[in-house]
């Protein structure tokens, strides 16, 4: 029956590359599809989907570009219908959507690019949580000199993906292992250990993902790697959905963490008002315990007037904090962006 | 631009469950496409692909079962058009097809199950390779005392997928570290090391991927993990044309491997039969050193006849071996049971 399956697919896939990289970095989709009557083109690349053109084969394609270099997301959408490309292995997995990736490579290696330097290693770990009374995956990065023999200790960043991505989605998506391969190569940042956990934790609700963090993720990593366990060694850092959970867990533990980064967060900007208010949150303790407060988000980003009025709360509570506010949306381009920026600045 | 996506996705998703696995092994497939004329569900758990029916929301629903516990692949055929399920986020990723896998639980765990038992460590490495002029990724099971400081060495397991898989097809639908945590756990399987390399080597031809093991892969193994680097602690398997590529490396190189699983192999019987013909291939030298040569198939699998005549050379050349033909297709829920069968027997 596999084969069944493999062969209608390739049949499906009708022996043709999608996507093609042509060396002008124009960018061309297939997708065999004989009897739609529509086959658009959905990707980040594009302000909206845009119509493909069926060939006598029943092939729809469609160029586009030059583009900038950099990995983008996309899917045709076949009579109303997203479909990743059948014929890309590259895939954006996500708990809504799938969506597959095209990496258009740069003249010059990009800082996410496979490059000839030393290899860090990305491995799958389980961890039993007692906060959500269950067995869950984490993914851990260790930096190339890891496994040298010296058995020294490292700092470690926990980093949190955005809703509906999972504990994959860093790795997979936002390249942070080849990223801190590159940096850590070109003696931009220090070696650290990044811990990347599945941060749904729906049906749980109010702090789980704090408590799971502090109380199962933390021990598991501080029991299992040769961790430096100090909070001037350990950064938290999320997207999206994480970057508010970045928040939450930081900011009200800044004896734990030293270096927080809210990449784009969906921040709850009036519960932290309140907090700043009812002194919850001291404005002192925190000025005096974070080594490192960053808060960025790109300029079109849907979530920007969000994350402007919470550093707006930042800054009527004189809280110190750095921002950084390029150009582009709420995409994962952006947070190899930001994790690029970040990373540079910890531990240091 | 994602947000714009992922709500096109919720919305298509449409907030229900699918698939949804009931308590008596019912599973229920759920699809969101209104506009859509025909909704079919493919899957290994039915012979052809099911018409789905519409409900007055647009939403298409099948149940099936109750169904045999086991990891299923499936997808939906829209209007001819494959498509993984949007609500899902298992995924077998394939090079030429994209489908969603369903997990059925048993009443008792069964071996791929997710245990209360120590678990092994799965990691993402890279090696170059000096075969394929490239820098590949490699997964790399790692049994969970590895790491308890002792420092032992381990026997290794070299495992290959079948064609139009990857590296990470052991590990994300075969479960293989889930099997070896529990066969270990039970004192089943001796503790081992598991590598899993990318064996397409295309546009390479000939022996590449036989050189690509033995002067890359094996190299960068025992130089990056604690291993047993003897050819008796040493073992390689592979299902489909990673079978075939098994016997290729495997029963030309005994001097290398001990232990060797073809699972329902793409075998080149005519080139074998030519190399006892020739005596490049020496029963005697084969019997003598090899401890394990085993062949496996389902016996609906569509390579079975293909199978059995491997075995007649075998038989005819007065070669020793174990064959294990149980039921069932050329699936992954039968290589999960392959290697179920075939771990107990390693290094013993």
């Amino acid at each position: 029956m596999l084969a069944t399956l493999s062969l209608n697919s390739l049949a499906q896939g009708g022996g043709f590359v999608s996507p093609e990289v042509h060396p002008d970095k124009k960018v061309t989709f297939r997708f065999n599809a004989r009897d739609a009557k529509e086959v658009k083109l959905n990707t980040q690349l594009l302000a909206e989907p845009q119509l493909m053109i069926k060939d006598d084969k029943g092939i729809w394609s469609l160029t586009i570009g030059p583009v900038k270099p950099d990995i983008y997301p996309y899917c045709f959408v076949v009579d109303g219908i997203q479909v990743p490309d059948p014929s890309n292995i590259y895939i954006f997995e996500n708990e809504r959507f799938k969506n597959s990736l095209v990496d258009i490579p740069g003249d010059e290696p990009l800082i996410h690019s496979m490059q000839d330097v030393p290899h860090g290693t990305v491995s799958y770990r389980y961890y039993k949580s007692k906060t959500l009374s269950t067995t869950r995956q984490l993914v851990v990065y260790t930096p190339p000199a890891y496994d040298n023999g010296k058995n020294e200790k490292y700092p470690v960043l926990y980093l949190i993906h955005g809703a509906s991505d999972t504990e994959e989605t860093w790795f997979k998506v936002g390249r942070v292992n080849l990223i801190l391969d590159n940096l850590i190569a070109q003696g931009k940042a220090k070696p650290m250990i990044i811990v990347m956990p599945y941060a749904n934790t729906a049906p749980a609700t109010g702090n789980a993902f704090t408590n799971d963090l502090l109380n199962d993720i933390i021990p598991f990593t501080e029991q299992n790697y040769r961790v430096l366990a100090d909070r001037t060694q350990r950064a938290v850092a999320g997207f999206s959905r994480g970057g508010g959970q970045t928040l939450n867990a930081g900011l009200l533990n800044v004896d734990k963490f030293a270096w927080i980064g809210a990449f784009a967060p969906a921040s709850n900007n009036a519960d932290f008002e309140k907090q700043f208010t009812e002194k919850t949150l001291s404005p002192e303790v925190m000025n005096n315990q974070l080594k490192l407060l960053m808060i960025t988000s790109g300029k079109e980003d849907f979530l920007y007037e969000r994350v402007t009025q919470f550093v707006d709360i930042l800054n009527k509570n004189k809280v110190k904090h750095e921002t950084f506010f390029p150009s582009g949306g709420h995409t994962w381009m952006n947070c190899k962006l930001f994790i690029s920026t970040f990373a540079p600045l910890l531990f240091k």
